[in-house]
């Protein structure tokens, strides 16, 4: 009989970017095995833009910390995947998420499914062009085998770390984009491209023609972010499988735009949650993960009045963005440890983007 | 038999500080008269702190704009309240409030009532102290007798504008604060604890003796903003009465914290919208406009998980806090044409804020 | 015999963008025609960029404030080009030229003389392209004939405010910049590439087939700067002619960098200055105006040492560049009310600009 | 015979808070022995204000660099004193100081001495108060004893690096400040008065009564920064001895504003340095670091002209006060790997600060 496995999330807060304390704890109280790690997602707390050291320190720290049992190679095969930007009441903390064998008692599935892959490094010529985006979509595809999952459609997240461009290397030229800002557009559309070619959304020959960041094609499962500290692509991909047991589900939504939360309401009825305005607390301790995506529509203008996102030269339209959806989802979660992540080119449609959800239906499986 | 008065709410979009261009529409298509103007209130899209010179700018196009029809006196009598700062989604634009006689088949109150003060001016050593809460107190009380409303607790909403302290009135000495930054909040902790006290909900020797800005004492009516452009409050109240008519009328809710649109949707229901997520379109356009407060916790956390807004040294709390209680509300309401200010020192609780909704009941009153 | 003219220059102080008292008390004093206004160059507080109002601000203040002596097509002949952004020490200040009759005892020439052009507007699809490089062009030839100096090379300055692309244009379609931001730029460079043409410093054919913003074209003379509050291009030129005469004079310094100030030093001593460090107060006096341009060198570096000007995500490049310069400006000058103004594509090298000094020379000039 | 001892100085580009790769080379090519570090001062590239993680990130990469060579307790003594904040061309660098013994042909003293100390630990109650002082002065007292230097007036500088209060330790009570920003300031300013107390510039009892912050009280060699990641105090104290060899000098100017170079100027000639404007290369050469402070005066006013650094809600007036007197510096100096540092309470006038210089002469002690 085939082994089935048993996804575990646990949310964690973080004091600071070096914070590792939480998960330390958690290894030292027997809770989680650190060679079971799959994935580990971080909301931190810098500008979420070029100069976001934040991730970068935040990978150092768990590195660091976790390097008391597992080695080089074993923390490399740890996707560890840093979104900068905690605007709003957006808190700092981390998603990590195992790959335990099933107990025996466990919930029947199908069930939260993961699986990961880190990507070869891409050169800075390839970033924000064909090149990623056929990259991108292998690597979903690696982690689909990973997780177990053959059926696309039983995704419902895939997570992409990209790389963006220094200022060095755009210099040097013959570089897709002329901004290290920009570059982190560029590269975070390709890969969401890459996605939806690997999840058949979207065409292979409309995407690898298609222009990054202008073409009108997107993923709803896509959720993509960029970092300085890295040079490949780490893909951690999320769904459901019935080779996968325990009480953990997950489904999405796409909303249309920022404040587009009626979406995210059926999902959660879908999973099984009952609430009439926020969630009351019971359903929210159910709520193990919300993992979303926030843009600024480029029309400039959110339900036929106008925005001043991408006019505002102090603040970025993704620091904006973000605030704003996270204060539209925690008003129906009821509380702001979200993963919300700015910059949603090519995932969901302009000014929205996808959300999903981890929901543990302990409960209610035998309702 | 006393002439009944209806109050005439419209909601503006700006496509810029100056831009006064929909209200000179409004005046010249006949549909509102400048000279029953009781006062406007604007959204504009300067960072809401102290070199925010959007409402400034704004104060002086609609003084331009409406001196084709009214001299300076008249238009000194307009209560004029810029409140800086549409981060996240929010999106610029003004709310006109206008008193004219009820006409004969005008439906019957309760129904929304205006009235309107304009303090003296207050010395840079009265900001943020005693006298301050004492005038703002008065100014409610004017404002509530040119409303016509007697009983505080028919007062659903108290809008003060603040002024606050230039660097050079600090650096010669005698002031309240240090920084202007730091004379914006106590100039609207002052004012509010004024605003208490006239609607007793704060006992007055309590005010006075308070230590503005950290006692834990608040009115879950007043709403404050500061603004370099004024010396003076501008007091403008908003309540309900017998003595006025039409379809329009206000309630008002208090939120614990920046996502708890509960009480906000109990409001909607008080006024007679139905709805289970979000508003539908048709319920949306009833409401005519919300008026909220918003501010980070000085706990550091919501719902037990921190916040980084008051650690942030790139983006002022106050701009954080309104983009996430923007998404709140707009995630409930269906767009962001809200008029969420920022600063809530003694509005509503720490972290928290009130929030007026005015709302058009034209066909349910028949129901 | 002809009908000598003689140049005018107040350096005035501003307590606020909208702030015209000294521009009135000057013309109350009867030290100032106002009909003899030439030009009105402002440095405002805002940020220099996109959103920044205080520009627009400081415009309708000027034009109210002299509409008491003006019509509004003598207020349409000024050029009133205001400059966003005071970091660092940097003073809010404005510039005032006219040009009188030189009165029987002035000085002889050759002195400073001025000329000014307002050009037709812009459609959005000319901006930053070839069609704004001639019109720039043109409109410099036009304010050199009316400051009637033929000679190219006698000309130190020309001063060029340019509109920029709104959100809505560019979503529009069609414009050559795909966010606002990046319009400023544009604007600015073909409006320099216009200028360095009209001057005899760049190739007609080189500028036309210029990629605007990339090409290693540039002119030594010319500032632009770019600003929401207008469509069409206001040109000031400055330079040296006989027909001109009293005590002002100005001549001009290219900086490789923002540090690189001995140019500067070289020019102020080619005017008469005597000095070993910082200028002395009698010296610093004699400095009417300083009239300089700032901006990040797009290598990433400064005489090798990396910058992080580009990279920065919390403040724009334009902001680091002008409070850098401004320091380098003021250490030599010995005060910083100086029009440092960001953006300096085309305007000068790669990282540096141009630096027009004004000179006041009243007692050397019988040395 | 008395060993001599001789002060290294490594001026080292670093790519990002990260990157210790200058410093492992300079230990692997032999030309720097790790044990012998005394301090390493860096600028990075956060903002220099609460949330800058850059300094706590160096300060991590630079512990895991050399903790190929040391253990903890080596580690611990080394004083690595991040500031935060490379505005304008700053440039992000270290500066490695070492002391080895000398070798026997070392150029005669008396020559750059270097001490440090780690002080215990503050209580958040402490900071900002007269307990910090005091701690303060013992540890100038510790480090001088350390350098061997026992005449207050040869000490040229004295870095200290203090910590601040987080918002959960504020909203704990107690506090001196109520606000994390607030706190720095008087964590620096406590500090600078026990500087001055220990250098004889301030008299103990003036300092203890010192209402921190606001008194005028000044030491011209003290330069503070505040850091989230220490508890305690580090100090280094640089000064001449006749107990140390080796060419490298130190002497100091005291800026009475940002934009104040000719002190500085005067310096560099004290120290041998020859020149007319700015430092020709090969005198820039020998310029091993500049250490300054830099700060907005309180006063509103810089030489009589508005600042409005104060007033920016959108941008620090640390970093303002920063990318400016960094460009007066590098004008003077040549270059901008310059450790200019904010925040300047009690170190130099209000406005002003204290500025050291490091300088070679070995050519030219025996001219």
């Amino acid at each position: 009989m085939l082994l089935r496995r048993e996804a575990q999330a646990f949310r964690l807060p973080m004091a600071g970017p070096d914070d590792a304390s939480g998960l330390v704890a958690l290894v030292e109280d027997g809770a989680l095995d650190p060679a079971l790690i799959v994935a580990i997602l971080g909301k931190t707390e810098g500008n979420g833009c070029v100069n976001d050291f934040s991730r970068g320190y935040a990978v150092s720290a768990l590195r660091a910390a976790l390097g008391r049992w597992l080695d080089a190679a074993a923390l490399d095969r740890i996707a560890m995947v840093m979104s900068g930007g905690t605007e709003g009441a957006l808190s700092p903390h981390m998603l990590v998420l195992a790959a335990r064998p099933a107990p025996p008692n466990a919930a029947p599935g199908p069930a939260l499914a993961l699986g990961r892959c880190v990507t070869r490094d891409l050169a800075p010529y390839e970033i924000g062009r064909p090149a990623q985006i056929a990259l991108a979509a292998e690597g979903v595809r690696a982690a689909m085998a990973d997780a177990g999952v053959d059926e696309p459609e039983t995704v419902h997240f895939a997570q992409v770390k990209v790389p963006l461009l220094s200022a060095a290397q755009i210099a040097a030229g013959g570089t897709a984009a002329a901004d290290t800002l920009k570059s982190m557009g560029l590269s975070r559309g390709a890969a969401a491209l890459g996605v939806g070619v690997a999840l058949g959304e979207i065409d292979e020959a409309d995407a690898m023609a298609a222009a990054v960041g202008a073409a009108p094609l997107w993923s709803a499962r896509a959720s993509c972010s960029a970092g300085v500290e890295l040079k490949g692509m780490e893909v951690v991909v999320l769904g459901m499988s019935p080779a996968w047991a325990g009480p953990l589900r997950i489904d999405h939504a796409v909303m249309a735009d920022g404040l587009d939360t009626d979406p995210v309401r059926a999902a959660l009825r879908r999973l099984g949650a009952r609430f009439d305005g926020q969630l009351p607390p019971h359903e929210a301790a159910r709520v193990r993960a919300v993992l979303a995506k926030a843009e600024a529509p480029r029309s400039g203008a959110v339900r036929g009045w106008r925005h001043t996102m991408l006019d505002d030269s102090d603040i970025s339209a993704t620091r904006h963005a973000r605030a704003f959806a996270a204060g539209a989802l925690a008003a129906q979660i009821g509380h702001a440890a979200l993963f919300v992540s700015g910059g949603a080119e090519h995932q969901g449609p302009d000014g929205g983007g996808p959300c999903a959800i981890l929901y543990d239906a302990s409960d209610k499986d035998s309702q």
